[in-house]
């Protein structure tokens, strides 16, 4: 198939060139209709902003442009069926697992370092969490990937589950082969579900990680805007077998989907495919990328008193897109990022020690540009002793097994001062954002390296999601 | 406060005056990174395609800019709270109901005639749907409202119910006074839930009808991206009163979006907030938007072969952007809107009866060029008797009862001769879309009226969703 195609975009392009007159929704009627102040920024695009019209197809029910632009990406991802998704990777992962958990109390094996949206499906579905910890890597600084030990340990003791949810790669690029564990699920008849959000453009090739596809999982869900030039909100589902039952799929991707998807969202995908296809054809061009992105990473490493730090771990990948850097110097990632802020460079998130930057998926000539602010920002660092913090509290022991959703939502539940949460189990989660990967869960115990977490974050003025009686130094536990 | 303020949009237009460099997601990077093809109509928006970075708040923990405009909707609708959702009223419905459903088989009182996410609602939280008959309404020829007697019937029946569920105005602006329906419930101790979402504009008064945050509901949910010139997916969802648990609201809503929610979209909130609150000022805009489409509507009724309609019924009102016109002609609705799509006037949607135009809120001057079209559109329209089609086959009995959710989720499924489904229980829907109301719900016993129509579809070709063995001619029922 020609990859250069973009059958959904060209169809609206086609539909606005007619000059169509709406008398449909949306109410702006392609951008006719729009408040002044925002129309120089809004009405070129507003004219792509269609609905489910003849010749523009449907999301919910594609046979015509979306479904070819649906193909056309799975032809590149090389997976069996590919998905557009307007609400995130989180209604891709809240698809994917409804759809396994065809019943009560299904035991799902869930990498403890997941994204929320991953937990909330759970919930939702009166699921058994299975939680795996993950690894620390003593070089980021982050909860990183889990292990094929805690992988075997939990098909042994759990083989009855209904599926394994791995989020592969980390917020921060590290990812690992899944290719034994994948094969391991499988010779239980488990289906293998990946939250590859940052993943999205592995499917270039290398010197970019491999994607979960290519080891052999099941579902795999990619958030396009987080790595191509797609909108936010714009993002992929891939079914790779036939492991995972198609209709519940379908239903549910339905279900957490507006029943009037963003046209301009989903010609954004389309255009993203294309050009993803195009550079990965065009090795000169990803290997300029990636040249480009290793001489920012070497500016970034002159400068003194922080340090660009990867995974010197067997076996993990790292993103070239993603650089990480930590401080060596006695302010911590927060004030780093505050300091760059001031300069305009904004970075993707901070953590206790370190920055993410996220790097473009183009030779685009501005980092230079860009490492003259750093350097400003990052001058004349305090030097001292960098900040110690705590690993975060969920790598072990390997493997809990969380009371079944649908048991929890129906106890009782009471707040409590942080100081008296040991011990409790929480009824509520507490969410740093980014990267939305749930600190407590819902149904945990907390412990003590929980409520020093919770203290430090608060202490450094985090933002928080969930924690919602925080800000009076309690915590919803169930009684 | 100050309507003509639009703080979020402000903040997003001053972050991208200062030119700053992002190390952070879209991949687009603020459309410096975009195919080609699309950037001129793209690169302005992307401006705005932000992400949850210092000054731009957070849509799920609101603190600044995002929950000032929130502040000044809620302020605008009269509501006590106002969340924008970017995942449409589908999300908003999900949520409310999610959100009066704390724990198994909770009753839900519910308007038949409702969007298929009311239903989704009900059969992920596993409740009990107590469904209220509407109302046939003889002129549009279309399911209308529920008549208080049925709601009385049901209160007496099933005082415990968990909340009752109204869609109003219905998708042809077709509404009733609420007051004294959410009187009874609420003196049942019942919350009052109401899907608004073709009601977003209602706000700006008479002529336009009453919303049902005047009557007293205590959750109402608007599609903004409707009726206001705000973006595909862009929502309002207002809470109105205490009687819903405002956590557990909080949670949904978070649960059932992108936790990276579009900046576009919700800085068109923004936007058309201070829009319609401008509007809703000035009368004389009002009137002359509506004096603009009687004149439009006055154009219409001369063309000879079919009929301007408006429910005679009393107590109805009708939306004054909403036109329903209705085949006097041996063509069916579906055929009158093919000849109209071929003079490039595309309605919201056709029946077998009508076609529904959606008239814009603005005085655009442009409704009497688009009658030119349509009178080519319309000429020599064939004589003949206008098509019979029946009622929907859900307009009686007034109230029945469906099987607890939780139970049918786990049963058995197999695959019905449409010929043969009379009798059974529907284990899927089917969902003519647009206007995405079930025409079967999953547990309800079908009927030779359900197949007789299903059929009727099948016959003109009628987008469906669900359904997903009629390609075969089959229905996927309950054992």
């Amino acid at each position: 198939m020609d990859q250069t195609k973009t059958p959904l975009y060209d169809a609206l392009v086609r539909h606005w060139a007619r000059r169509p007159v709406s008398f449909h929704v949306p109410g702006h009627k392609y951008g006719a209709l729009f408040p002044e102040q925002g129309r120089e920024m809004f009405a070129p695009l507003l004219a792509l902003d269609a609905t489910e019209i003849s010749g523009l197809d449907d999301l919910h029910h594609p046979e015509s442009v979306i479904a070819e632009a649906q193909t056309l990406a799975a032809e590149l991802y090389g997976a069996k069926e590919t998905f557009f998704l307007v609400n995130g990777s989180t209604a891709g992962n809240l698809a994917m697992i409804a759809a396994v958990c065809d019943g009560k109390r299904k035991k799902v094996i869930v990498q403890r370092n997941c994204h929320k949206s991953v937990m909330h499906a759970l919930q939702l579905m009166g699921a058994v969490p299975i939680l795996l910890a993950p690894e620390f890597d003593s070089d980021v600084c982050v909860a990183s990937h889990v292990r094929i030990e805690a992988v075997k340990e939990a098909l042994v003791l759990h083989g009855d589950a209904a599926a394994i949810v791995f989020t592969n790669p980390n917020y921060y690029g590290l990812s690992v082969d899944l290719t034994e564990m994948v094969r391991l699920a499988h010779e239980h008849g488990i289906p293998v579900l990946v939250d590859e959000a940052h993943g999205a453009h592995f499917v270039v090739g290398p010197p970019f990680p491999t994607s979960a596809l290519r080891y052999g999982a099941d579902v795999v869900v990619q958030s396009a805007h987080k790595t191509l030039p797609a909108m936010t909100m714009g993002a992929f589902l891939h079914v790779n077998s036939e492991r995972v039952d198609l209709e519940r799929l379908k239903y549910f991707l339905q279900l957490f989907q507006s029943s009037s998807p963003s046209y301009p969202v989903m010609a954004s995908l389309d255009l993203a495919r294309s050009y993803v296809a195009q550079l990965s054809k065009r090795d000169r061009d990803a290997e300029a990328i990636v040249a480009e992105v290793k001489e920012f990473q070497a500016a970034l490493a002159d400068i003194e008193g922080v340090a660009v730090v990867s995974s010197r771990c067997v076996g993990v990948q790292t993103d070239p897109l993603k650089i990480t850097v930590q401080t060596r110097c006695s302010l911590t990632g927060y004030e780093l990022q505050q300091r760059l802020e001031r300069e305009g460079v904004f970075v993707e998130l901070a953590d206790p020690l370190n920055v993410l930057f996220v790097c473009p998926l183009a030779a685009t000539g501005w980092l230079q540009e860009a490492v003259e602010k750093i350097k400003r920002a990052w001058r004349d660092l305090p030097v001292g002793e960098a900040p110690v913090f705590d690993a975060p509290p969920f790598l072990g022991p390997l493997l809990s097994v969380l009371a079944p959703y649908d048991e929890l939502c129906c106890m009782r539940k009471k707040v409590v001062a942080l100081g008296e949460a040991e011990g409790h189990i929480a009824a509520e989660t507490v969410i740093p954002y980014p990267p939305g990967v749930p600190l407590v869960w819902v149904g945990e115990r907390i412990g003590r390296g929980h409520i020093e977490q919770i203290r430090q974050l608060l202490r450094h003025r985090v933002h928080i999601q969930g924690g919602s009686r925080l800000k009076d130094g309690q915590l919803v536990v169930y009684e």
